[in-house]
């Protein structure tokens, strides 16, 4: 049922030093930083030939990935996002297997424009997992 | 210089409940398990259509991901692993841009059977980082 690995995520302290990092000691091509003021993050993201990594530092006083960033000061990976063709169906698949959806269980609309889902951690070996339609 | 995502892997403490997760509950292509008794670790490989899931369990009484599970019971991503053309040229360059090599700085064979090199997470915004020569 899943598909490709659309990003991993990774939560970052210094937007700037993630920046360089990968753009400079790692030598990948990054995008400019884009504020999502609906989503409580800055993004940039490093294009590998086959996925990618998606840079994420806090936007605002109420950011997802505040409290990850506060246990975790060096930064870290937050998640990892799989593709789906039809999440309604993957989401009724998945409860039905036992695995529960992190809030409301109607997909909204995520940084990329496409309905998504995270999945609870517990039941996803530690990993928060998020669902997007392709 | 980085290229591929070769692989994200996630440690876990319970194999055959994280094979279930993977191959029944997402819906995926999961390999059979292989001990690696030379890296301490047993793996599954979950198949995605663009890169791979590694799921690591632990094997023998050293094993390198035993101290990561202490910290992280339910498990969790331990590491990401980026494809190289050339691992002695991208160690040199990561080198003189003041990035950190874990343990020895000549490539060892990592579990793919091709010459690997871990990053310092601190150097890698708090991610342990992984590099094979493709």
């Amino acid at each position: 049922m899943i598909g490709r690995l659309n990003h991993v995520a990774i939560a970052v302290p210094d937007l700037g030093a993630a920046v360089a990092t990968y753009r400079d000691t790692l030598g990948a091509q990054v995008s400019p930083a884009e504020d999502q003021p609906d989503h409580g993050v800055t993004t940039v993201f490093v294009d590998l030939p086959n996925t990618k990594i998606e840079l994420l530092h806090p936007l605002g006083d109420n950011s997802p990935i505040a409290k990850f960033l506060e246990r975790n000061p060096a930064g870290g990976i937050h998640h990892v996002c799989y593709e789906v063709d039809d999440i309604a169906a993957a989401r009724d698949r998945m409860v039905a297997q036992g695995a529960r959806i992190l809030g409301p269980a109607e997909p909204k609309i995520g940084a990329h424009g496409k309905p998504v889902l995270f999945l609870h951690p517990k039941d996803m070996c530690g990993t928060l997992v998020e669902l997007e339609q392709a």
